[in-house]
């Protein structure tokens, strides 16, 4: 009987070296910055014993995908209004699934999968214990990328699109940077609910290519930035002039947006991959009554944490994605081990074709 | 009895000579013009014989003051959105004398005082018929100067204070061209309703004169925009950061007044004197929730033409006149004959120092 409860353990510690889990306590692995900087050269890999038992109202998870957004890097070059305190674990979003709850945790079980409620939270680690208040539930035939990527980019093209203007199927909006990942649940979730969308991309070599794959989202119409100049869709009348508009290049593209609003117009602006500044001619805003506002996912989550709205968006969303109504954009899923190299690929401002996800399959 | 019946008639005609007005009929001059252009090249002056009846529904009117706006200059330049059909009399603001009314007008009595209710009527003459729907009955003790711009200023001022965001006595608004006639109006009227200002002048020979004027209206902080750059004011809490932010002039101006908006704040654009546009740096769209929008009384008063907004504006404007409350700004009255004189001295792109308002006493 001694050797045998020996050997059980050591068996369970060989299995669990898997995924990093030992019979009562768990090493996890997590991206850590001390100060800010570039990525690459300011985060580091540190190991880190878990707390034996779990907190009463606490969940121990164990990551299975996280993104790398922009605003994680941002936030580690410091250059981001969230400043996290220092030392701080890098990543925000991601997916995860439990595998220890707490005493009090009620609704919750080992073997669900969750997201992080809150932004901030750390997602580039194997491990973490974080309170059940911020985590979210997901079915676990929600997509993995689609679940990793949840809290952001879909829900920020969903706010955008109820939150500024009132809009009825047939209505029209408009996008510059039709392409990117948000860019592309504008299309989706328009053509779901009856909105026309002209999304405007960059003139490119393969533009034909990624006009064939914005119509087949839904995309009403697919422009470059040459062709919106010239185009006779709006006047015409083929094409209502859009109410809303969003911005995520600024500069001359967000004054493309503009132009082509209908009177009384909205546009959003959620990015700035241009690093130009939004220019409105005063003509716009005082005969045209254009409205410039901006967008923040990060701040319409701390001011409805707790809010039906929300729960409603995440319920809606993950409908439509296990519907297969919508999809996540295209990934490269790198694994946790090489995180250098992920880094190393997100240096392009914007222009990456494809969003990098952090894959924890091998820890 | 035969001579006397012929001579009261040319008496009549005589003493009516002096205002324009013969028996039955009445001899109008207006300042014309047939096609789009510099004002002083395009307008002229023409005399038209009115209808010998006054129509039911219409009210004849003596003008007794009309102002030189610089959306009429734009107006009769074709800079305008708003574009009369031609030919067309100059002229949107003014206050006349009722001389005459029709068989089925209620409520208005010859020697009642009126402004226009709509724009663009052209008040750029000695009389006009016109319908009694489109007149406001005003006290006869208004001030000439404050009934002669009423519509426009005092209006845009009142409305940009109440309908963009919802303000507390105490909290405070920001505004650039501060001694605009605006200007002036959005300082006493802060001042009533217990309101803070702080108000942007550029700096000038005569700004410490400048600043006892406009600190003697009531305004809470006047500074340059120099100063501005370099103030403690929201820093120390001295002044609450503004909600609301008033541009008239575009370019670093207006985002001077931006970076000194709280966040969440509100800047409107009426007007764009350096005639640069507004350029809003995204990470204040996105980060600080700064929106951007515009107003036009002109559009307003289309919105709200027959509102009960409109006449407790109106009401309570006068109210704040009557006593004295508030002042009309500074202005030079040249008479309707020397018109010619009088748009040669409105030439100066905003730079003016006292409004030009044409008089008709001699007509």
């Amino acid at each position: 009987m001694f050797q045998l409860m020996k050997v059980i353990p050591n068996l369970k510690k060989m299995s669990a070296l898997k995924n990093c889990v030992r019979e009562q306590s768990v090493m996890t692995q997590k991206l850590m910055y001390k100060e800010y900087g570039e990525p690459i050269k300011v985060l580091s890999k540190q190991c880190e014993e878990l707390n034996d038992n779990v907190k009463p109202n606490e969940v121990l998870v164990r990551m299975l995908a996280a993104p790398i957004n922009p605003a994680d890097i941002n936030t580690i070059e410091g250059k981001y209004p969230s400043k996290p305190t220092l030392p701080a674990v890098g990543g925000g979003e991601g997916v995860a699934e439990i595998i220890d709850v707490g005493s009090e945790v009620r609704n919750l079980a080992v073997g669900d999968r969750i997201v992080p409620l809150k932004p901030g939270l750390g997602t580039w680690r194997t491990h973490a214990s974080l309170p059940h208040n911020l985590v979210y539930k997901i079915p676990k035939d929600l997509g993995l990328v689609e679940a990793a990527t949840l809290t952001v980019n879909p829900c920020t093209a969903y706010r955008m699109l109820r939150d500024f203007v009132t809009l009825k199927p047939g209505d029209c909006v408009i996008q510059n940077g039709a392409n990117s990942a948000c860019g592309q649940y504008v299309i989706q979730i328009s053509r779901i609910w009856g909105l026309r969308t002209v999304n405007i991309i960059r003139d490119r070599d393969n533009v034909h290519e990624l006009k064939r794959f914005l119509s087949a989202l839904g995309g009403t119409h697919i422009l470059t930035e040459n062709e919106l100049r010239k185009t006779n869709l709006f006047k015409t009348g083929e094409c209502p002039f859009p109410k809303l508009g969003f911005n995520c290049v600024g500069g001359q593209s967000a004054l493309e947006v503009m132009r082509n609003l209908a009177p009384g117009g909205t546009m959003v602006t959620f990015g700035g991959m241009s690093k130009e500044p939004v220019t409105i001619p005063t003509s716009a805003l005082i005969f045209k009554d254009i409205k410039a506002v901006g967008f923040w996912m990060t701040r319409w989550t701390q001011e409805h944490f707790e809010s039906e709205d929300r729960s409603e968006m995440l319920e809606e969303l993950i409908t439509m994605m296990t519907k297969g109504e919508i999809h996540g954009p295209a990934v490269q899923i790198i694994d946790f081990s090489e995180y250098q190299q992920a880094l190393s690929l997100t240096g392009g401002g914007g222009k990456l074709e494809k969003k990098i996800i952090l894959g924890f399959e091998n820890c």
